[in-house]
Parts: C-alpha cells; sequence; structure tokens
C-alpha cells in the first residue's frame, strides 16, 4: 500500500469547514454553535449542514437544552470523533512527509 | 481572524486526491501520470480532472513528448505549487494546534 494513498484520508473530516469544526471540538471540552459558528468563520446554513455530518458519522454528539428559557444547543465530541482525528492527522502526516 | 478560520484552508489542495497528489509532486523532481496514479490508488479519470483542477490554478506544469514513439506525460510542480503547498500545510498545522 502506498504511503500516498488518497483513500487513507477520512473523507468526513477531509472537508475544510469540517476540519476546521472537528479542530475547534479537540480543543475544548464542549462548545455551542455560535461558538464554533464564530471559530470557523462559517454561515449558520453551512454550519449546520456540515456538523449534521459529524454527528451522523458518530464524531460528536449534540446536547439540546434551556438557559433562562433559552434554547441552548452544545457539541461534543466522541471518543470515535477523538480517535478519527487523531488518525486522520497521523494519515495526512505521513502522506505529506511521503513516509 | 480566528486560526480556525475554514477559509484560511486552500480549497484546491484540499481534496484528497489533490492533496495526495501534491505531495507526491513535493517528493520528485517530476512524474509520469503512471507514477502518481499507483502512488496516490487512484483511477485515471477521477485522476486526470483532478490534475487538471491543479493544473488551471497554476500549480503544475505538464509536459508531454515521445519516447521510443510512445507518448509520455510528466507533471511537475510550479514554484506557485510549491507555495501554495507548503502555505496549506501550514494553515492546516495551525488549525490543527488551534494557534
Amino acid at each position: 500500500m502506498s504511503n500516498f494513498d488518497y483513500q487513507q484520508i477520512d473523507d468526513v473530516i477531509h472537508s475544510r469547514i469540517r476540519t476546521a469544526v472537528m479542530a475547534v471540538l479537540v480543543s475544548v471540552e464542549e462548545a455551542e454553535f455560535n461558538f464554533i459558528k464564530e471559530k470557523v468563520n462559517a454561515t449558520d446554513g453551512n454550519l449546520s449542514v456540515h456538523i449534521k455530518k459529524l454527528e451522523d458519522a458518530g464524531y460528536l454528539t449534540v446536547k439540546k437544552n434551556f438557559v433562562d428559557r433559552k434554547p441552548v444547543t452544545r457539541y461534543k465530541l466522541t471518543s470515535k470523533g477523538y480517535k478519527a482525528f487523531e488518525k486522520y492527522i497521523a494519515n495526512l502526516e505521513s502522506i505529506i512527509k511521503g513516509k
């Protein structure tokens, strides 16, 4: 197997917004929608679509509750998400270094 | 500007096959189509499309000539391509590290 094999790169993560969202979530315990949105500089609709894709892959969980009667949505990486991101970085590093 | 800003990631490079092709080309002086194809594990059609996109961005040049009457196509990164790949890696590293 070649070390440049593109199929080794996790397609769920290797999209610009999703890469950025995963990077935000590994850096914090959990994050609200607006926090992520500001960090990755995405629009609401675009971010929602990409978060859904990460959720469908089992890489993050969504918690909805109310704070002062306002709905708050929080996102958190799952252990599967952590592992996938670690593997993604390791694969990308090995591809970039050509090892 | 947030360091997680996804728009900092070069969209031309941040596609699985194109990331792999760029990684192959930075590791060699120049490469033939079949060499790249084997390295990145892509199909002919798929690889052609992605190479064209990199060519259109000015990231690689194509040289066609004949060796023993057989057509040989060689690809080489341009200095623009080198710089773009270096910047891509640097951006991705800073996003991943959240710095």
